[in-house]
């Protein structure tokens, strides 16, 4: 079983806490949508289809604490909590694709009294959350024959349960395969500064008993160098019309090493996070954080006073390193230009 | 000014605790080589060259207080202490050179009376501080057109003034550079598990005003793929008869990312790293160090329980990656071998 990352009950959010794993499982009360955004800000909540769910809830409890009653002032104010949320977090798409898909309720019932409105937001954000774990078991299939009996699966950063409305992406398939009884072990990197890998990833997959060696983000070379690696598969934050991946920091470099080993390297990530407007990787914005992330550790100082720090949260890996991209509607391998626009072609929106 | 790493005084060793450092710059005192082999072993002291020194320091110091009169039981004492410190760290192979030229100092006075060879042990530890500083000044000197007035540079863990008696061998080309008023700045990778690019290559380099920026290990090929990096410069703890580099974890990762993106890589290192006696990096030991490095860190767990963890220490880099090796006899350009071993014929013994 899998963890619950969010919860909607009694007209308030709940979110599993992942700032405070593995130490403590603990579920944040959000009642009003700045509580959410708070809590994406400070990655109570993190993970591009994640954020996207807690975005929605997000706008359905702020909707339901409009006390407006005429269609255009309640929109208005709607607007201004979609522009909050949004301003969250740029790099993830899902986030944005949310806000879209909450404002599009609310002008398709624009005729209706705002209460009607208000519970279809609800139930809008209801069926987000739960389309999202069916979409992620979809990719769980649709992946499961990349994944081999005996494989080592390496992964970078979160891309299970914790990051998404449930089952994960990245570690969806991997779950899958786990599921089918595969001798499967997974290889987490730490995922410095935040510690993600080995924070959330490493207490997913233990409690599921999927055997899972930590590792810090500079030993993925050394063991592939030394043939202890058959695949790479990681998630997605956004996804450039020709493939373009923008995940989190050090994915790129995980690609290129898994190229020169000639090992393959996959990126599991649902339709949402794909996005149609941008035509490469370059045009996707890349957050840079605050530098307390780097320079401190539980507390303790680790670097001198007066050291400057980089700390973008993501980078881009050119479609050029990615071997196959696993959606709900398929694998898709390269020339993934190709492949993308054959699934939007089938009725995706972005 | 550079730090004294080391330092020999009314027949002790004090040794600048690198375990302590940025918050404490605290001197360790050692009144025999059992506490300069565990000061080894407990990374007070790190850095190939510099555990050459602190071995031969230790030979000279346990020599002292040995109280056998005849060489042979004098002799037999004091290869079982080269014994306890050869068994500290199996990769860097300059502490097996500095047991080397220790016993080769008893052996060749082994006629005399015990009380001279004492002498002149300790006489020979105190050269072998002072040639390292010397050795360090000429690869600076040789070193120093490989960085270009205005550069970025890339440096990994610490091969600097702390990882050798002083000066530097990496950091040491960096300050010629700096000390011939080249506007350069360094990029220090915080280097896990140990943090010795966040601890001590950012203390090093600020006490000495060059200008410094650290990040996290895994954002190196994001500032690349920028153009942010013009050139990477690291040390190396063993080097092999065809160029094959030993050095810290990642250090591999380094130079694939370095080739990928056509930016010069570095490996700047004394003679007393070569060893003739392997023909290639696959017979270089690595050492796996405990899983409390991976597990904790700053007092706080960050790993569920349960989790396995690996922890080698080093990697080896094939030479084929490797730009140059910058020597105290010069600059050695591809192919190395050969390079190599025009420097062996001029004399080194190994």
């Amino acid at each position: 079983m899998f963890p619950k990352t969010i919860e909607w009950r009694d007209e308030r959010i709940f979110l599993l806490d992942q700032r405070r794993l593995p130490e403590e499982e603990v579920y944040l009360e959000c009642a009003d949508a700045a509580a959410v955004a708070e809590a994406i800000r400070t990655l109570a909540i993190r993970g591009a289809p994640a954020i996207g769910i807690a975005a929605a809830m997000g706008i359905a409890l702020g909707a339901l604490r409009i006390d407006k009653r005429d269609f255009p002032s309640f929109f208005h104010e709607l607007l201004s909590i979609c522009d909050t949320l949004r301003q969250t977090r740029p790099t993830a798409v899902n986030l944005r694709w949310a806000l879209q898909k909450m404002k599009g309720v609310c002008e398709a019932h624009k005729g209706m009294d705002v209460g009607v409105i208000k519970e279809r937001l609800v139930q809008e954000a209801l069926a987000i959350l739960e389309e999202d774990i069916e979409t992620n078991k979809m990719i769980g299939k649709a992946g499961k024959d990349l994944i081999q009996d005996g494989d080592t699966i390496l992964t970078h950063c979160n891309a299970g349960a914790l990051a998404t409305g449930g089952y994960g992406t990245a570690l969806g398939v991997v779950r899958r395969a786990w599921e089918e009884k595969k001798g499967i072990k997974v290889i987490a990197t730490e995922t410095r500064p935040l510690l993600q890998g080995a924070r959330l990833t490493a207490w997913e997959l233990k409690k599921e008993g999927i055997p899972v060696t930590l590792i810090t983000d500079h030993m993925a070379g050394y063991l592939m160098q030394r043939g202890e690696i058959d695949l790479v598969i990681v998630g997605a934050d956004r996804i450039a019309r020709n493939g373009d991946v923008a995940n989190k920091i050090g994915t790129y470099t995980l690609a290129i090493l898994a190229r020169e080993h000639s090992i393959p390297f996959y990126v599991a990530a649902p339709l949402s996070t794909f996005d149609q407007t941008i035509a490469m990787g370059e045009e996707i914005p890349i957050e840079e954080r605050g530098e307390e992330e780097v320079i401190a550790f539980g507390g303790e100082r680790i670097v001198p006073e007066g050291i400057s720090i980089r700390n973008p949260a993501f980078d881009i890996t050119p479609h050029r390193y990615v071997s196959a991209i696993v959606t709900e509607k398929g694998v898709i391998r390269p020339p993934l230009e190709e492949g993308l626009r054959r699934i939007w072609g089938e009725g995706y929106e972005g």
